[in-house]
């Protein structure tokens, strides 16, 4: 039987809108939260893109998570401050923190300015996005965009984290490597969102040393396991697939990384509950064995 | 997406009846069958008491675990030659051994000769049980039938586990020592199925100390976890309890302990599955980060 305890959150993750709401987590999650981890354990909204915000939140609840990366079909851009408020209210009621938002794809100024002003809105300290061009009818990462958005970071105090997308999109931040090449110079706020399972599938990158070499630029993380270290590769329950999960947690251990660590799950997604379950237990008995 | 080969595999504790025949492994479960692990992760029977042999190996392969401690409402005791084949097949066919049988309660030396002779028809080499008498209405240990199966182990090879059971019967094996102080001088065969809940709620004794100071007597371990160390203390998603998993498996691995680790999940009996996925995540977890 789950010990629940009733208090009062503190938004660890700078989250000023649920600051102060009561909760629900287990006192493991409270120990975990407070008991020398730098990062939290969450998971990524697309996790999720077949259910509403309802099934999300009970899933979550199952799997004693607590934070959440938010995606836009649970929250559109467009969402009121009422909206927003009841987005939250309604998390708050799961023990549930929406600590940052994205991945959003944005293609134009406009598109930029809007996901800052929705980040600001929401209440949240990291943005994970992906700024693109057209180039015919292919999808370019975007130099210019970048630009706006080095500006951005400064003006919202709000990190922005590019997410990398593996081999499947080979000129849109494929891996670490491409986005670092490209803000290189600009504040330390403008980073990445670390998708440990493209990595990986993007011709074997090492995501220990990805997350090593890149730490000051690591604003989010979508931890993941994969089948295999190329374009072949596809998600797995975590404790099944190549990647070397422990040596990863070591790695984020020894950067001090205080953001997300956020489960991002795609296999099974009509039905991930199960494979969510022995995902987030599996890191949780690493966390636990190399705290 | 699971990848799976079909391979022959080993009967690594030590099952002849199964040995030789095809089984499904994913390549995860292979390697760390081979990689290092002196011991096998498995869930013991009890769990799935809800359910049929069918069901509950649907949820073996939804778990990616291949070891089973058999109880006796898969396997009945007086199973026949022609049964006990067609129940290793059908394990075979989900890439499952059954290790072990039991726990079997047993009051009789006919009840414990029929558990021997089923133990070797069903051709396993670890008979879990709880040898007991009558004393009023009460179920007491009992040192008569300890001396029976101190002579059994020597005849049949085969050995014999008593598996504690927490405050709950403080008379019948309670705890780790109590069954010690009656088999001192015995046979090393004859020996414990550490159940580390039940010795954890028995006033807080620490499974840790009992592996260790144990070790050449521990022939099954039920591993879990619980919510308090005395009788309240429930079965509980292994994550989220308070025994040290780690401390545990280290321990485990210390002693060079050659048996099975099987999970006893007795919270949600109706509908284990999604917590007994996030109990193998964690001691997968573990085990792979104390490698």
């Amino acid at each position: 039987m789950t010990t629940r305890r009733t208090f009062f959150k503190r938004a660890g993750l700078g989250l000023a809108a649920a600051a102060g709401a009561p909760a629900l987590m287990t006192a493991k999650a409270q120990q975990t939260q407070a008991g020398g981890d730098s990062f939290k354990l969450a998971i990524a909204g697309y996790t999720f893109h077949k259910f509403n915000l309802d099934q999300t939140l009970e899933m979550l609840k199952k799997v004693d998570v607590h934070y959440l990366c938010i995606k836009d079909f649970h929250l559109p851009i467009k969402s009121t401050a009422e909206e927003i408020a009841a987005f939250h209210e309604k998390c708050a009621s799961f023990g549930v923190t929406g600590y940052g938002v994205g991945p959003i794809y944005m293609s134009s100024e406009e598109a930029v300015n809007n996901a800052f002003a929705y980040a600001k809105r929401v209440g949240v300290k990291v943005l994970v996005g992906v700024p693109f061009k057209f180039v015919g009818k292919k999808r370019v990462a975007s130099a210019d965009l970048l630009k706006l958005i080095d500006a951005k970071v400064r003006e919202y105090g709000i990190k922005y984290a590019i997410h990398n997308h593996g081999p499947d999109m080979p000129e849109l931040f494929p891996n670490a490597e491409s986005g670092i090449e490209m803000i290189k110079g600009m504040d330390k706020r403008v980073g990445l969102c670390l998708d440990i399972g493209h990595q990986f599938r993007d011709g074997g990158r090492c995501p220990v040393k990805a997350m090593t070499d890149y730490a000051d630029r690591i604003h989010d993380l979508h931890i993941k396991n994969v089948t295999a270290p190329d374009k072949s590769g596809r998600g797995i329950e975590m404790p099944r697939g190549k990647i070397d999960m422990t040596a990863f947690v070591r790695a984020v251990r020894k950067t001090g990384y205080a953001g997300a660590c956020s489960l991002e799950y795609e296999k099974d997604m009509n039905d991930p509950l199960l494979g969510i379950a022995e995902s987030i237990g599996y890191f949780r008995g690493i966390m636990d064995a190399t705290r």
